[in-house]
């Protein structure tokens, strides 16, 4: 495979991957794909669960016009038993509902110095859905896999050209993770409540708990299981944690844990900069981490000089959604600098610099966010 | 009233409007908005009703924490009967559904030059829902309003700065258009069969049939009938058609006709540009216009050198919905531009070259579609 150079006849529609240069605004293109995808608006944190058009989207080509009733979703390659499943057969199986936070690998992107050309996340590329569905490991029992089995390839049903390949979405589990039991990875046709809507998968798609959203294959149609590690493009090209082109990088795959404060008070409309009153206040978010549960918070209200530790809800039944957090703090006339960050059970936590990474991914870096108040 | 100017105790959180420079690419506060706010996915056009999450949205401040169950609306000012409504009171009335095609006013304006900084728009704000309230004329009759009076004043509770003034989002109609027999202004509760989601407005908001959608007070809280014009800053400040920061401008009304074009093929994740196929494929789209009913829609595919007529759909029952086409073409190998131009019942057509304001309001250009046939 030669991914990484444009195939001549798609070099004119799809560069290369390119990182932008000093100084260089956002450019028409990566305005275009902000336009469409879109960030949680971060006074939706108050929700535990983020409704339609508030949860984070990106879709990497168009959304596929598709067509519930005669949907089928195969399962073969290393099986003894190929599937081959309608809505209405995946419906009549035990199903679970599981509450689970999602994250763009390429949130912050746009922070990072210099900025990796892709889509242009600031903060908000985040949301928690209750999905429906059957898991994943229901479907590979009754499809009998054969020994020696490695992956799971999933393919959906989105087709487009990215840095001169023609594709349609792709992406694999290690099979460990496919059948890991402290993560039930879902083949989910239900979101909070209702069937998954267009932007999300309609009407199947992956859902990979803790990790990263790229793994969450949307409008899911087929899976493969194979003897050999995929070696696709969204799996060997893209979505690699790489310093450099040349660098194969490490693959991108569990979310890195991060706290994001709801900000207090109401809104300048061009700046976003945040006017509050005089006075105590309760400063709010939610925290999460791919890797472990969320086990400290901390709120700083002077630039992360000094640090005080957030009140956080007990543990409930949903290990990988957010969790929420609260913090008192009064408010003196001037100008703040608030900031949150998260630690989780394994010791993880959030760097005031963000490590750099060509394509842009897995940032966390503490968010900021200035106060005036008045 | 002194809203061109900040007040100087928010003059450091809230700069006056301004134009790019020449060069300058989209800016960090520009890239904000663009995250928060969202644009229709251009493929979403195939579908007559946009579901949630795909149509376009546009939040001034933050999306406010409300309760539909404590929600009141109020209805006061020059009236015999004041009314104070809880949501159960208004669903208790007669409730009529009408389908409307909805456009911010600022689309299209980060294709402007100078670009004028502010929501950077392209071309996907729009979206198309079906409305479900009560008409505003009947809230005005049973408040019995009293003779001399001009204006009906909607307040929303959206809460922010802007350009140096502290409000709440508020807008009036002139009383004529508020009773227009012809545009049944609506106090809606629904959207799309179900309740408004936040960020649409919930509980309650006003929809404006034909207007663009600054008309459509969300969250609305609050009715004030008044014998003089309204000159808040959303009316006599923002949304005013002008070619200088002095110019006193004329206000912006009415939605401007336009065709958008669902772009054939598909796409390159980075460029957007559209790869199709050699051979025959249909082109189609949806047309709007909030002066009269589109008459006709032309397509091109020499980048406007010459025009076929798109065979449009039979007038339906919704007058202020787009309206859907489609035209057949034969796809070449090579490079083609693809666009189509509205033109309604009253003559108004799209311009090639748009013509310029300092707020980037009522854009109408005909859309550019490039496609590279493989």
């Amino acid at each position: 495979m030669n991914a990484g150079h444009p195939a001549p006849r798609m070099a004119a529609v799809s560069a290369p991957a390119r990182v932008a240069g000093a100084g260089e605004g956002i450019g028409a293109q990566e305005l275009a794909l902000a336009a469409r995808n879109h960030a949680l608006p971060l006074e939706a944190l108050r929700h535990e669960v983020t409704s339609i058009g508030l949860h984070y989207v990106l879709t990497h080509y168009d959304i596929p016009a598709t067509d519930a009733a005669r949907w089928r979703l195969t399962v073969h390659g290393r099986v003894g038993t190929p599937l081959n499943l309608g809505l209405a057969a995946l419906r009549s199986l035990a199903a679970v509902t599981v509450r689970v936070t999602m994250e763009c690998a390429g949130n912050g992107r746009a922070r990072l110095s210099p900025r990796p050309v892709s889509q242009p996340w600031l903060d908000g590329a985040v949301g928690t859905a209750d999905w429906t569905g059957v898991p994943l490991r229901t479907l590979l029992a009754a499809a009998e896999l054969a020994p020696g089995t490695v992956e799971a390839v999933f393919t959906g049903a989105d087709h487009g050209v990215e840095r001169g390949v023609e594709q349609d979405y792709r992406r694999s589990l290690p099979l460990q993770v496919a059948l890991d039991p402290d993560r039930t990875v879902l083949v989910a046709y239900g979101m909070n409540g209702g069937p998954i809507p267009p932007q999300h998968g309609s009407p199947l798609r992956l859902v990979v708990p803790g990790w990263y959203g790229m793994a969450g294959v949307k409008w899911l149609r087929e899976i493969v299981l194979t003897d050999t590690p995929f070696t696709g493009f969204q799996q060997a090209v893209a979505y690699r944690y790489r310093q450099s082109a040349d660098d194969p990088g490490e693959p991108v795959t569990r979310i890195a844990p991060r706290a994001l404060l709801i900000p207090p008070g109401f809104p300048d409309f061009m700046s976003r900069t945040r006017v509050v009153r005089p006075g105590p206040l309760l400063l709010e978010g939610r925290a999460w981490s791919g890797h472990a549960p969320v086990s400290r918070v901390e709120v700083s209200a002077d630039a992360g000089l000094s640090w005080q530790d957030a009140e956080l809800d007990p543990p409930g039944p949903h290990p990988w959604a957010w969790r929420h957090w609260r913090c008192p703090w009064t408010a003196a006339p001037g100008e703040h600098l608030l900031a949150a960050r998260a630690t989780d059970a394994e010791g993880r936590t959030q760097p005031v610099r963000q490590r750099w990474t060509r394509g842009g991914f897995g940032n966390n870096a503490v968010q900021l966010v200035p106060v005036a108040c008045r």
